[in-house]
């Protein structure tokens, strides 16, 4: 029996990349259902939500507001939420979450990319394989999955300088 | 922190591939290697033991043995263990670990691939970094890990119409 | 002005292939297809002609004798032809198109490959270049176009040795 | 027997290009040789000459004529070259060969790329197999070989709008 999780697509680089080929091919198919066409999901099953398509450095207050409402409201229904971010604000969204729900009913796991799709070293497949294994494996709560690390907010921050997230000392 | 796991390799598809230009450009690097340069590995060390290189359909009784007891042996001492391994007799070393380890020290997650890395459509990259991100978040025990699934031993089994593991009722 | 070209496939290894990807997101496209929308041809425009998919091994003399009437009869109307067939078989083509049509009123390039599309060290997409280069330089004549080489008919035969067409010394 | 050539690199988008896992895996290869090493060559043996690394926007008039001399130069002890462009400035160097030379002793072609081999939709492969061609099959004279068409200097000039080059009307 698959999970039925949401798949909150909400931007950034993730996304941002355009596929030539795919384009060509398949005009109305987005980069994020081209990479889970190529994932072999045997224990979800993904209900993609297209809330919105910002670079996450033009996301407002209440950009960040309605993500966390969205992502709490359906992990009450789902066995689980990923949100798909830009990396620069995705801490933001992260802790607004943990602000207006607590803990959540289900597992809400963010994710992103630092290198767009549309590259060969793209980081993106990895972080949306690990987001989707994750959202399986971990208590309620709010995380992000993305370079084969799982962090647990509060207290997760992107670091730049190591272009990655990590965990500051409370 | 990053812990220290193991990656102990024992041959089968996601090994047998050839990938032509690595090969001219890199001659000694195998294609697990390949796939480990191209994952950004924030939450694990790897140390990779290269036990065997067989098709699983050709191991011996004697095979399964040493794969079992050379994981047992270091999840005493490792963070966690994964062993990449033929899928065609995978569980049967999962099961050998049961018998012979009972709870390892630390999680033994067992991966492999039904098409090979050469293959665009492959599991590969997908199932080693599902396993490398497992290997972090379940309690000890031993699993595989592929297709989006984490399925514990014992009761593990390969499903050769779905072309997946799956859990067997009691 | 783009010249006009037919591209006239009959199977083999460059077609064989199954791409799961391309195949999900779009599932009546060819492997030709993919390949041809994922190069930017501004020489020539393509018209295609599915004739058959045949392995070349099964092909029958009759086989044979359609593809050079075909070639050849193409070549009336178009500036040039391009045949995409197995390699087993192709010297067979090339020279039959040689005996029924002597020097065509256009050139006509054949080619194919030794590994498939869905291979990432696949040669297709290098033979299928050069073949749609080549049909625009050399002269109205029977060709085999691959692996950096353009060779013309008749005293072509497959080295399969070296997997690769090689000139028989006259 | 292998036709000899040249191949000159002097910068640009082609190479401008990082490949994160080559580089891991082959620090000191560059993308020119990781795409030589991904084709089959039968038709040319390539002898690398690495002139300077210059995106083509920041190259003096003593750059342009450096390159044509050189290029000039190899034609004549050499069976044909290549020089790998950015292609912003690609027209001013070739139109310096025809000046320098005029009909150089075996052919020279020029190539690029619009977009790096980085990205999955790159034009590099296409556009560099296309050169490693047409060095073959073209007479004497200056060409840029790019976008499935060999365009013959003098009255070549890049299309910015088209994104190629195209045959100016005399």
């Amino acid at each position: 029996m698959k999970r039925r999780i949401a798949l909150i697509s909400t931007g950034g680089t993730i996304e941002k990349t355009y596929d030539e080929l795919s384009g060509v091919l398949a005009n109305h198919v987005s980069v994020l259902d081209v990479m889970l066409a190529s994932l072999e999901l045997r224990g979800v099953e993904v209900q993609r939500v297209q809330l919105m398509n910002k670079d996450s450095l033009d996301m407002t207050p209440e950009d960040h507001t309605l993500i966390a409402q969205t992502a709490g409201e359906m992990a009450r229904t789902m066995a689980g939420v990923i949100v798909v971010h830009g990396t620069d604000r995705l801490a933001v969204s992260g802790h607004r979450v943990v602000e207006l729900v607590g803990t959540p009913a289900s597992p809400i796991v963010f994710t992103g990319a630092m290198r767009p799709y549309e590259l060969r070293s793209t980081d993106a497949l990895q972080n949306l394989t690990e987001a989707l294994l994750a959202v399986q494996l971990v208590a309620p709560g709010v995380y992000v999955a993305m370079h084969n690390q799982v962090l647990q907010f509060p207290g997760v921050t992107k670091d730049k300088l190591l272009g990655t997230f990590v965990k500051v000392p409370a």
